[in-house]
């Protein structure tokens, strides 16, 4: 594991996006995005996965200097194509728009078809959160979770993301996927050999599987099988199934992009995904310091709680995330060598 | 079991509620939905706890014929003291009151403070979605779920509610409960002699039991214990955790009431909750026949699956409430003997 100072690995990875003829606002949204998930924690959703977007590029499936479609507009809402655009840099825009009619009229929404995927959806909401909005995301993405009962997939992991802001730096951000699990948690199970937890997964028969290695064969080559929805196998994954067709309403159904298990990442590059972006003005309801007050006592009042045997403190959304964060930002993002080595290799590939 | 056509037992319990003076409209809408709720196949919500609404009329606790106070406005929004009011049919003139925003202006917003339980939420984002809205409804209960690594309860039930619209009565409508089973669920399994899943709730030291006597105890009297969030122990409930602090945020922060474990029932009635009411108009984003269109060939994608193996069908939100609510609507609807006779007396009680 090494450590690289934030802005210097954002240099690093701008440049590589910058190299391929993306413009510099796109390379550095981008870059900035990819960077905030690995210091924050989530390296699920960093750097090491920038050779996915540049493939895209490379590809043409991922295009820079794309200028959208604006499908349909009204004082408070945005219907989007995307046009295959980087998802990362247009999904800022889209949530500085959302948030500009949130504070002059009160609410803003952005629907969103035809991008490509946008990293953390948590960052987009914080970026209202801190201006005294509630943000919330939604993104919906290729095909692996199972819905109550079948056997195949139909819905993605699809991220749901909320955050609201308290005092000073205090945050609520919520940011998690509909499925309980996500693919990768299978894969680690499947280096580790591991068993699958009976809520995670179902076989190709629909029913609870407990071996990633079969799952996973049986998914690549689509003959069923796949994540379970948040709650876990039958009745109880009604919940999680719920939020994600939620999401596909959201981000498809509003801005008439592709959803369901039509929704397929390619051998080169991701699905054509759709999203969804709003922001409320908290001063709608309420003075913002009344709130931000009540929101830090609400906070504080978990954080105080007794924690359970054996436990050291108890946790609420967002909260492991900034303590990371502060602490990356203080001794630079840690990345592991397999991830700094395959940087350095993408930074000197011809384009 | 006796089944009561639907228009009689309205009827009944209307009039057990204007015998108690609370004014007809009132007495209406809170018979109405109560009735919808065992209608739909929903018996935990329906009028076997009308007993609990009247004993509140009878202790003060819940008032008829009450002016809520309208603590702001704008033209998108409002945020309310309930003072105290019928929540069933506030709630029923707030959803009307976001539904015509969202019409007149592409979104409404209600956030109340200070009101009473109102029935199931997915009764008001239904009506959103019969005037081409997406209805979502949010509201906090009494803290009867413990925290990622708590030991105490903090938050409620925290039900979530979303509906939107196919073609004719196609309709997807989630309602659920951010915890993973309710208390009540807790109950049959001590009457039941049945041990609990291990991600339905804490003992008082923190851990998952699967002890359903010792725990209602403890959470009786204080001592401990609780119901877990979606998703279940550890970790993994952060998700469940994350919705029901977000569903808090929306209904209790903008409204300024009473929020997390501060939330508490009383001997004699429900606690004052706060609810959160958003329509979004559909046509806002894209024209509303596609979007429907949009909406009926997902759902059918869905029923059209092939079902796990031993299963009959696969399922989505509402599916089988929407054809549980035809049949009854046809046959009556069910209640059950020890239901019926409670109802009885309770007409016949002095006021």
């Amino acid at each position: 594991m090494i450590r690289i100072p934030r802005s210097e690995l954002e240099q690093f990875c701008a440049d590589i996006f910058i190299n391929l003829n993306i413009p510099e606002e796109e390379a550095w949204d981008s870059a900035k995005i990819l960077v905030a998930a690995d210091a924050r924690g989530i390296p699920s959703h960093g750097v090491a996965h920038l050779a996915r977007y540049t493939a895209g590029i490379r590809s043409g499936k991922i295009k820079g200097a794309v200028v959208p479609t604006i499908l349909k507009e009204t004082p408070l809402s945005r219907t989007i194509d995307a046009e295959g655009a980087m998802g990362m840099s247009l999904s800022r825009k889209c949530m500085d728009w959302v948030i500009e009619k949130a504070l002059r009229q009160g609410a803003g929404f952005c629907a969103v078809r035809n991008s490509n995927h946008f990293g953390i959806a948590g960052y987009y909401t914080e970026m209202a959160a801190r201006q005294g909005c509630i943000g919330m995301a939604f993104c919906n993405t290729a095909a692996l979770g199972v819905p109550t009962y079948a056997r195949k997939p139909w819905f993605g992991t699809n991220p749901i993301a909320f955050a609201a802001p308290g005092e000073k730096d205090d945050l609520f951000s919520l940011d998690m996927a509909t499925t309980t699990v996500t693919r990768g948690r299978i894969e680690v199970a499947a280096r580790e050999g591991e068993k699958l937890h009976p809520s995670w997964a179902v076989g190709k028969n629909g029913l609870s599987t407990d071996d990633p290695v079969s799952l996973l064969d049986d998914m690549l080559y689509l003959r069923g099988g796949g994540l379970l929805p948040l709650g876990g196998e039958g009745d109880a994954g009604y919940k999680g199934f719920g939020l994600a067709v939620m999401v596909d309403i959201l981000s498809a159904l509003l801005s008439g992009g592709t959803f369901g298990e039509e929704v397929r990442d390619s051998v080169e590059t991701s699905a054509r995904v759709c999203h969804f972006f709003m922001a409320i003005d908290i001063k709608m309801f309420r003075n913002l310091a009344d709130f931000k007050a009540d929101m830090s006592r609400m906070l504080k009042s978990i954080r105080k709680m007794e924690p359970a045997e054996g436990k050291e403190r108890v946790l609420y959304a967002g909260l492991r995330h900034e303590e990371t964060e502060a602490e990356n930002n203080r001794l630079g993002i840690p990345l592991s060598d397999k991830t700094w080595e395959a940087l350095q290799k993408e930074k000197n590939l011809p384009k």
